[in-house]
């Protein structure tokens, strides 16, 4: 059975950047290896907004948000985390294993943050060190405007930490701009790498706070980093170096514009695809919708384990559902990456299939004639 | 230009794992994961002669290292490291990171420390918490006795760290009869893979350990690697994995008794034939010789920069030198994972031109000759 993926990352890898991974290893301190890095090395600031290094180390995106908490904070710091949802939670779990002192911004999972709130926060507690806040919280598919909340703190000490990792590339980010200081990223979603690179871009403001940290940090410390930049500190994991080469070239090519327009409408037609079958969308307007994955609870009498369950067993297809108190109860479409239209078709095409399989009544192909009909107008649009 | 690598890893990584990785990415939470991550957990304790779990991470050698340091022990516990080179003092930077006291048994790069010296700074310090030590010190090419080093510790509290990043499958290596609390490897050595997983074997002792240390520790906590056991705690490197459960499947095919004669016999060969082209091999009797590497002084008047140099840019073949105060003096022939003796016939006949490009006097052939000759004799042998 063929495999397919629709989960927020790990996405489905190109098969040309699966073979530029499955190139023969070149050794980390080789000349091969200077010229790609140096490549990669041009390549990824622009992605970020910033004029300055973009640090890539073999972790998962958990590790970068680990090292961003290690790096520029001291046991006993205040912070403040904005959360609105498991990664949200996840930056919480993190700043107090490391003992730091936190402050929660809390929204209901399915809302985005309103910045309001966060600059209301700060006023309460203007000793905070930090702020963090992820841009796309994968949990649940609300977008956070990190762009507001940058400015609010952009001429404090505060130092903002972005969990970008999913919202990068799809959404745009424009981290000098907007004043957010430490901003990571990982390869398994708008990079459509396999997982397994973390990516961290660090502002002036950052390096301050990293001087005058006081958290331990070897494998991932940020001054290891920038000493042997623009070189690895330790064995890089080279296959998915070859990857980056290769995907850092399919994005200049797809041009960003293009890559967000793809994904803004991959977003559309799963939401109202989700719609036409009696899906209830999970973010309701005027919460922000990423656009990496569109989230959705099932329609009444619709077990989501078992519609995940049947995708996955009578048609290969992984989708992810609900995390924490949400499962059971969601579904989580990804479409970031590679996805197209017609990947869009198939999963759709899958969904009915299991929708029928477990006695949910629809006319067949109606989520399917959503997605057609919404790239079809979106091709006439930009005509 | 054909690349090819003579290094300590990461080493050449074999078409038919190159190509397991290339396959399609599946999903860290599918049934699919679920098989393959079964028959890799069966498959690695074996290979450390534990009948506990070994925890898999995405990460180098490095944050394996770090990640023990950060587990097991608590700012201000007093730990001995064992060094005799470049990996060595990392143990010693990465526990003095964590604020740990450091007590070092020293002993010069390129020998094999001497365990009674161990066994002497533990009854000076009864009171450390650790001992740290590198089985094959990849900076030189020298082998510890981490057998006789965990003896000395194995009915005592104290708990033994074992880097065995390059030694693993190469020499024997039996955790739980050994007494080695926390062992260490990484895929990018004899697991013949890309560099990008690290390998963390536990004993009861070290859970102990853990249970009482206040280090911070999340992305590699080793507690959040027991809970999400036997699955990833977080998006683990697919494609790394899929050459893993094949790297198994070969390793099994061969069988470690081979595997580690094939070793052994590069090792030899590569000593004999270095010493017939006027090389002087770094390891003296009695210290023992990893068999990951082979070490070597440069013939007089042969500046070893110049001659890595034309290996690369003349012939694609990485090697590499010394590290820190060798720099320039040594070359190390990597000669661990896949390599066979037909690999050591291109890299000396490498080594053999350059050689004679940089104006040394040989009767070209006699290198390769005697990597021919000890191969022949090995065959003979084992007849």
């Amino acid at each position: 059975m063929k495999l397919r993926l629709a989960t927020p990352g790990p996405t489905e890898v190109p098969q040309r950047l699966l073979l530029a991974g499955a190139r023969e290893i070149i050794h980390h301190r080789s000349a091969e290896m200077e010229e790609l890095i140096h490549e990669i090395n041009e390549g990824l600031p622009p992605l970020f907004g910033t004029s300055r290094p973009v640090y890539t180390i073999a972790t998962s995106g958990t590790g970068a948000m680990e090292a961003a908490v290690a790096n520029c904070f001291s046991a006993e710091d205040e912070v403040l985390v904005v959360s609105n949802g498991y990664f949200g939670e996840r930056f919480q779990a993190i700043c107090r294993n490391y003992g730091l002192t936190v402050h929660v911004v809390e929204s209901d999972w399915g809302t985005s943050v309103d910045p309001q709130r966060v600059a209301e926060a700060y006023a309460q507690h203007p000793q905070i060190r930090g702020a963090f806040v992820v841009y796309s919280e994968t949990s649940t598919g609300a977008l956070n405007d990190v762009e507001a909340i940058g400015r609010i703190f952009r001429d404090t000490d505060v130092v903002v930490v972005v969990d970008a990792i999913s919202g990068l590339l799809v959404h745009p980010l424009d981290m000098d701009d907007w004043g957010l200081d430490v901003v990571l990223a990982a390869s398994h979603k708008g990079f459509m790498l396999p997982p397994g690179l973390a990516f961290i871009a660090l502002s002036d403001k950052a390096w301050t706070a990293v001087e005058s940290s006081s958290g331990p940090a070897y494998y991932w410390s940020f001054e290891r980093l920038r000493h042997f930049y623009p070189m690895s500190s330790s064995s890089p994991a080279v296959s998915l170096l070859l990857g980056l080469h290769e995907s850092l070239k399919m994005l200049g090519e797809e041009g960003l514009p293009d890559f967000r327009k793809r994904h803004a409408t991959l977003g559309r037609a799963a939401e109202r695809a989700l719609r036409e079958l009696g899906f209830c969308t999970f973010i309701q307007e005027p919460h922000r919708r990423s656009h990496v994955i569109t989230s959705a609870l099932a329609p009444e009498g619709i077990d989501t384990s078992q519609l995940l369950k049947t995708l996955s067993t009578q048609y290969g297809l992984t989708m992810t559902g609900g995390q924490a108190h949400l499962k059971g109860k969601l579904i989580r479409v990804g479409h970031v990456g590679a996805a197209d239209a017609l990947d869009l078709c198939a999963v759709f095409g899958a969904l009915e299939m299991s929708l029928l399989t477990l006695g949910h009544r629809f006319t067949p192909g109606s989520g399917v004639g959503e997605v057609v009909r919404t790239f079809h107008t979106f091709h006439e649009e930009v005509k």
